[in-house]
């Protein structure tokens, strides 16, 4: 399994295609996945058109990938299909609501990942758009999403073109509880975040934001309270359309 | 990727043990896995004294997994580190809403899913719990999660001993959509639902529930309305407990 272990996000592609009976190959085989009740809550809308990935493109803030990946695909959760299938079936469905949205996220995901982990075996780059939530009704308006159903991930694909660093990650004892969760002292703290905060392209980011430590990075550039605090009503307020509430 | 291909949910376990060294190496090649800003927004704790496993089980229904399985890894939402660590680096965080947790959901779940992949390409065998989140705050109580966690996937795990029949899945095509949604006729949800319907084991539980189709085993008996509402409003009541609304 060396592809999960050298993996790097790939966000340049060669000009190549990815053909259409490889991508179905790898979805059929990702939906081996554990899934709720064997329901398989999701669906996959695939982008190729030139027009509709100028649509997507502002949706994720213009990210270059979305244009110039052969393929975007979003992952959506779909309670939809089900939901039709119940009503066909003199059977009333309950699928309306908060729990089964949160069902249906988790099948997606896994999905997702098990895709993710197909097409890099098979010597595709991908590059995960965690944008997808935070516009979700620009995205469920470009794809015609109908009710019962919410984008959850968006996955660029393409043949690499690039081969970056591998990204630091926490020390494995940092995330790992035996028994009960640990909370964590202050040594443990600095000993965790301690290769992340000594790292070159960090301190350089600190110095170009004008910042005194890496954290104040995320909080006063890249992830604000503010913003957060936004996404979280307008995710609310698209949940409860999309019937989820 | 023939582990993927060939996978199957493993119920039953042979009483050998699964090493701690054997499972943090897989966690931490796991956590390859994309993750927002690079954050790592999730924790693992690990189940194995027999007491916890007890405590455990009847907040999974007392499905017999959890107290035979060797190991039993609860996956976490953990925005609590990263906030710990910017409090400690004079870093205001702004991690205490919604999409917060649905940003840490997703990067739990693509961790979990490469787990479970690398898990069963090691020979082990696993079983994913949905329970989980029908009934968060035992769990949380149990594993002692502090506010901005929340317990998201459980995965029990040992050695196969058992090889049951891979059950079925959709139709690809039933589950891929080019370019836009399309949304479901009555014939495409027949032909969808058609393979499901015929199975044997399937025409066992409509007639052993006393139902008229498949689907009202699912609606009346599975995953009732009257149980998803009341779960909803238990996990929306939870979220906002651990500080996520």
């Amino acid at each position: 399994m060396t592809s999960i272990k050298d993996r790097r996000t790939i966000r340049k592609y060669k000009q190549g295609e990815v053909s259409s009976d490889l991508l179905n190959s790898l979805l059929e085989t990702a939906a081996r996945a554990a899934t709720m009740g064997n329901m398989q809550l999701y669906s996959v809308v695939s982008t190729r058109s030139e027009k509709m990935k100028e649509e997507l493109s502002p949706l994720h803030f213009n990210q270059p990938m979305v244009k110039n990946a052969p393929v975007v695909l979003t992952f959506c959760v779909d309670f939809n299909r089900f939901t039709c299938w119940c009503r066909q079936r003199d059977a009333e469905p309950g699928y309306d609501n908060f729990l089964s949205f949160i069902c249906a996220m988790s099948d997606t995901l896994l999905f997702t990942q098990n895709f993710c982990t197909l097409a890099e075996e098979a010597g595709l780059g991908t590059c995960y758009l965690g944008t997808t939530v935070y516009n979700p009704q620009g995205i469920i308006d470009v794809l015609k999403l109908p009710k019962l159903t919410f984008p959850i991930a968006t996955i660029t694909v393409g043949w690499p073109d690039e081969n970056p660093a591998q990204p630091d990650r926490l020390p494995i004892n940092s995330f790992i509880h035996e028994e009960v969760y640990k909370d964590y002292t202050s040594e443990d703290i600095d000993k965790i975040y301690a290769l992340k905060e000594s790292l070159e392209e960090n301190k350089h980011f600190v110095e170009i934001n004008a910042k005194k430590t890496l954290a104040q990075v995320y909080t006063d550039c890249r992830y604000t309270k503010k913003d957060n605090m936004a996404m979280s009503a307008t995710f609310l307020d698209t949940l409860k359309k999309q019937g989820f509430m």
